[in-house]
Parts: C-alpha cells; structure tokens; sequence
C-alpha cells in the first residue's frame, strides 16, 4: 500500500499526519460524478453498474487527493437482498412498495439468502476497483447498520419521528429482535465478503441512532453492533452512530477500532470515553464548507489542533451537501495535509 | 385556583401526586378539535380566532382531565407578527414566501414593532381563555425560542439538515446574532403581554435545538434564553431545547424553574445537574402510546418510579403522534393521577 495511512491511524500506529476522507466524497459535489451519473437511467443503474462504481469511486481520489476511497454503494442493497425492492425517487429518496409491520409480513423476506449472489455486483465493483487502485489508498466498504436498516424496511421511505419503527419496539419487540437479528446475520456475511473481495476496512452506518433512548439503543441496537463487531476482526471496522450522543458511553466498549463522531459529537469528552483503545473519525460540521476559504481553514485547523492523540482520522461530521463549492473542499483537506502532527 | 398542582411542582411546592399535561394537547387526537378545524378555512383562520383557540384549549380540559391548559396557537405568529407571512400547507407544514438569507433581507423585518397591536388575536384569546377556565386549571402560554423562529424565518420552511441557517452562523455571525436579538426582543415582550393577559406559565420551545453543536448553542442560543428567562420572573417559565442532550449541563444554568426533557434525555443524570434547584418536565416517548394498555401502564409507572424528587410535570417527550387512540391518552393519563407520591 502506497498510502496506508488510514489502515495506521485506524490500528493506533504511528503517522506523521492525520489521513482525510469525506463522507459521501464518492458523488454528489463531483462533476465528473455528475457526468456518469447521468449517462445512467437512474441511481439504481449506476450502484449496480460495478465498471461505473469503479470509476466514480476513484474520482475523489484522483481529484481531491483524499486518504481512502469508499465503494459507491448504497446501504438499501441489503433489505432489497433480503426481499424489499426500493426506488430511489430524485429529489425525495428512497420509497419501498413494501414494507414490515407484522410478523405475518416476515414472509416477505429472508435472512437467509445467498448474499454473494443477491449482491455480487458491489462485490464485483469492490473488486474491480481494487485492481484499479492498485494500492494507492485504502479502499473502505460499508453496510447500513441493523437499526437504521429495519427503519427502512418498516417505514418504507426517510420519516422525521420514525414512529412507525418505534411503535414496534414498544408493541412487538419479538418480531423487532427478528427482524434485526436477520438483518445482522445478512450484514455480517456481506461485510465479509466486502473483505473477501478487498477492502481494507469497513464501515457501519447507524444513521438513525439518534431517534432511540440510551435505554432502547441498548437493547435493539447495541447487541446486533456488537455481533458485527466481533465478526469483523481481520480488518478494522467504523461505527458511526449519528446522533447517538447518549449512548457514547456504551459505543465506546464495542469491539471496533474506530468511532464516528456527528458535528455534534464532543471530541475531547469521547477521547476521555475510549483513552486509547479507540481512533475516533470525524467530525468537522459540513456547514463549515459554505464559509470563506479563510473560515474553512481556521475551522479545520481548530478541530485538529483540539486533537490530544494521534488516533484520529478527519472528515466532516456527518454527509458534504450537494451545493457545496469544489474548491472549499480542497482546502478543506489541503488544511488536514498540510498539519504536521508534533 | 382549584387546581395548582403544575404551580406547585413548577416553584417546588410540595405536592400529592405529579401534575400531567399533554404536548399539543390542544388539537391532533380529539374528534371534538377536529370539528372545530373543519368548521374553518384553514388553521390560521383558527389560530387567529380567539372563540375558537379558547374553545379547543379547554377540550383537553374537559375531556382529557389534563392538569394545565395550553393556549392554542402557533410559533409561528411571531415570524409573521415580525414581517415574514407564512402559510400553513397541510400535510406538509409552514412554508414562507419570504426568507431572511442576507443582511439586505432584514429590511424584510422588524424588531421594533407593537406586539400588543400584531398579536392582539392571540392575546385576546388568551384572556377569553382565562376567564372561561375560571381557575380550574392554570393556563400555559407559549413561544418559539429564538433559534428556532431563525431557523424557520431562514430556510422559510421544515428541513433536515437547516443547512442554510447553519451556514449563516458561519458566514455571517453579525446578521444572525442582529435577526436572533431582534427576535428575542419581540419574544420577551410577546411573553410578558400574555402573562399580563392571563397565562400562569410559559414555555419556550426550542425545538430545533439539536441541530446545533454545544458550541454554537453556547454562542447562538443560550444567551438569548437566558435572556429571555431573566426578563420572565413573575410567573414560571419553561425552557425545552429538545435534541439538546449536549447542552443540559448549559441549560441546567438558566433562570427558569422547569426544563423540559426530550424522550432521549435522561431524567435522573439531569436531575444530577439541576438538583432540586429546577423542575423536570417530561419525558414518556410518545411511541409508548400505541403500545397496549397494560404496556402504557408499564412504561408510564416505571417512568414515575425513576423519578428521585417531587420536582416534576408529568408530559410526553415530544409532540402526541395525531393517530394516537384517545383511551390510550386516558390511560396514560390515568396512570399519572392515581400515582401517590411517597
């Protein structure tokens, strides 16, 4: 590996500085993205396209010089593996015909599914695109994590209160624990195989966290993060539970190398939570991004001079949106690059 | 007043058993407010009907048995009062023709403008309101807190991410603290014009709170509500900053006597932070309620069980869901009533 500085900030070893990647850096602000996305039918075209995914995973490598790049993918591959077909609707998100609100609608789907078949397409983009690569940076894939799949899969479409989700919890907790525990076998193989296939690291995105007490993450969501976590022992893996501000505590002894932290999430008082056992990644506000080259610059050098270890790896807090200027996002990570760790 | 008990618990009086009171009693889940919604045009023309907004806040009254009214109205009176119409779209929520993005966009609005005058309608509802409650219950008087009201007079609408008012914080801190002061203003006189109207309490809703990092809540928000909490001291004032699980120990500081606690906030660490300085308002997952009977029964007691002190107004941790069953509201009203504190 030519650049492994990732693989070494995620292992606690020694760098010289912090690496830089940026949550959805494979899309959305790229026009050369743009230009292939558009010479597809539509989203679902281009994440089961692995030539495409290839290409437009490599663009921010290429382009912004980022430290990793990330499989182009989707999180809903898996509830459609399991049964659930999606559309993802422009300007909306994804909608599913479909959805789990009773046991009886268990029948709609399975766990037990032969997972390198149903998804052989990420697995060939992950593939190809670590040929193409050729160890230049680290490749890191991704799953949706248990939680935030089953809100997808009950609710059928993104929600603000997710009530229909937690209804469950409160009305069926058996069919919940079902449900999660056939998402997490799913998640579990598919990750694996993301291995198997070539990425170096891999991670998990709760991105619905934020919406469950401390008490009911603990009991829907701790247990399946946890079985992931000792599944996956040969690389390093991610937990990133946006908005799980309450549960740091109890994130903090999963068997994972690293954290995710949300903008909203304190660096110092988690680094306090892990010592360190843990690389914590993250967790500049996106906003930051619209600012003055000057404000980006200042911004960014105040969260890395905040940093009291070397287990860090930057990116923004939570997805870059869309509207967000090419060049503020240089300096964004020409500031991570140019910091020299003392 | 034949019924004190929210006084009570809001000075931390001594008290029998746990005021209750629903959030958004007052409209959603009773047929009997949805006859009056109907016999209208649309919800402004209810909310700027004070026969109306006094008859259905005392629905709850008479048929939920709640222990506090809350006077029906919208946050959003402010924004408008100020210079920003707004309508109310069904289905979909507020959406404002005009926003504030610039500096130049403040000529749009006014700080400086008779409040009395502007929101006489509501004002006027609120006596109608007092004087047709006769003492039964006391009556709560609402606003938005400052961040919020910015936040909709910004984006001019709901969002996800508020990704527009958070880039002002960053580009352009002079113009949000000038709009956020402005609002403060008109709010602090909003507020002491419906106490001398008749509101017993009143509460300020921060509900996009957790949107913001503790930082910029430090920066953006606290001093206004302090603010704002310092100007109201003859009655009792409410703060609930919901999604602001990394500001509690910020918002303990405030000159209020109740906090109010989202669903994912933790009643006894908060109780750690204010002691027995504050009452605690809350925090029953709206979810709970589509649970079964005995379920609602479960959580609710288990909820009144944790609490450590006699400081606390029994309400849910968000707005009631509008498919919610009315008997199971009873129930859980009920399971407050006949709690008996030791």
């Amino acid at each position: 590996m030519k650049n492994d500085l990732l693989i070494r900030a995620a292992k606690g070893e020694s760098i010289d500085r912090y690496p830089v990647w940026i949550m959805r850096q494979a899309g959305r602000i790229l026009p050369e993205y743009r230009a292939v996305r558009s010479s597809v039918k539509d989203f679902k075209a281009l994440v089961k396209n692995p030539e495409l995914c290839c290409e437009v995973t490599l663009q921010p490598v290429d382009i912004l010089g980022v430290d990793a790049a990330i499989i182009f993918s989707d999180i809903l591959v898996v509830p459609e593996a399991m049964g659930l077909d999606y559309e993802m609707i422009e300007q909306k998100g994804p909608w599913f015909e479909k959805t789990i609100r009773t046991s009886d609608d268990l029948s709609l789907i399975s766990g037990n599914i032969d997972v390198s078949d149903r998804l052989s397409y990420v697995l060939e983009a992950i593939s190809l695109t670590k040929k193409t690569l050729d160890g230049r940076v680290p490749l890191i894939g991704f799953a949706g994590a248990p939680w935030t799949i089953f809100c997808y899969m009950v609710e059928g479409k993104g929600s603000k209160t997710f009530s229909e989700s937690r209804k469950i919890l409160y009305q069926n907790p058996i069919l919940a624990h079902n449900l999660l525990s056939q998402i997490t076998d799913v998640t579990i193989e598919y990750l694996k195989l993301q291995m198997k296939h070539g990425a170096d690291l891999v991670q998990v995105f709760d991105s619905w966290a934020g919406i469950l007490s401390r008490a009911q993450y603990q009991e829907f969501c701790l247990p399946y993060l946890t079985k992931i976590c000792n599944a996956i022992t040969e690389i390093p893996i991610t937990i990133f539970a946006k908005g799980a501000s309450a549960s740091l505590s109890d994130l903090a002894k999963l068997n994972c190398n690293i954290l995710g932290l949300d903008w909203n999430m304190d660096i110092n008082s988690t680094r306090e939570l892990v010592n360190e056992t843990k690389t914590l990644q993250g967790n500049l506000d996106p906003c930051v991004l619209y600012g003055t080259q000057q404000n980006i610059e200042l911004e960014t050098k105040k969260m890395l001079s905040s940093f009291k270890s070397k287990r860090h790896i930057v990116n923004l807090g939570h997805g870059i949106y869309p509207d967000t200027d090419f060049e503020k996002v240089k300096t964004f990570i020409n500031t991570v690059k140019n910091h020299e760790i003392n």
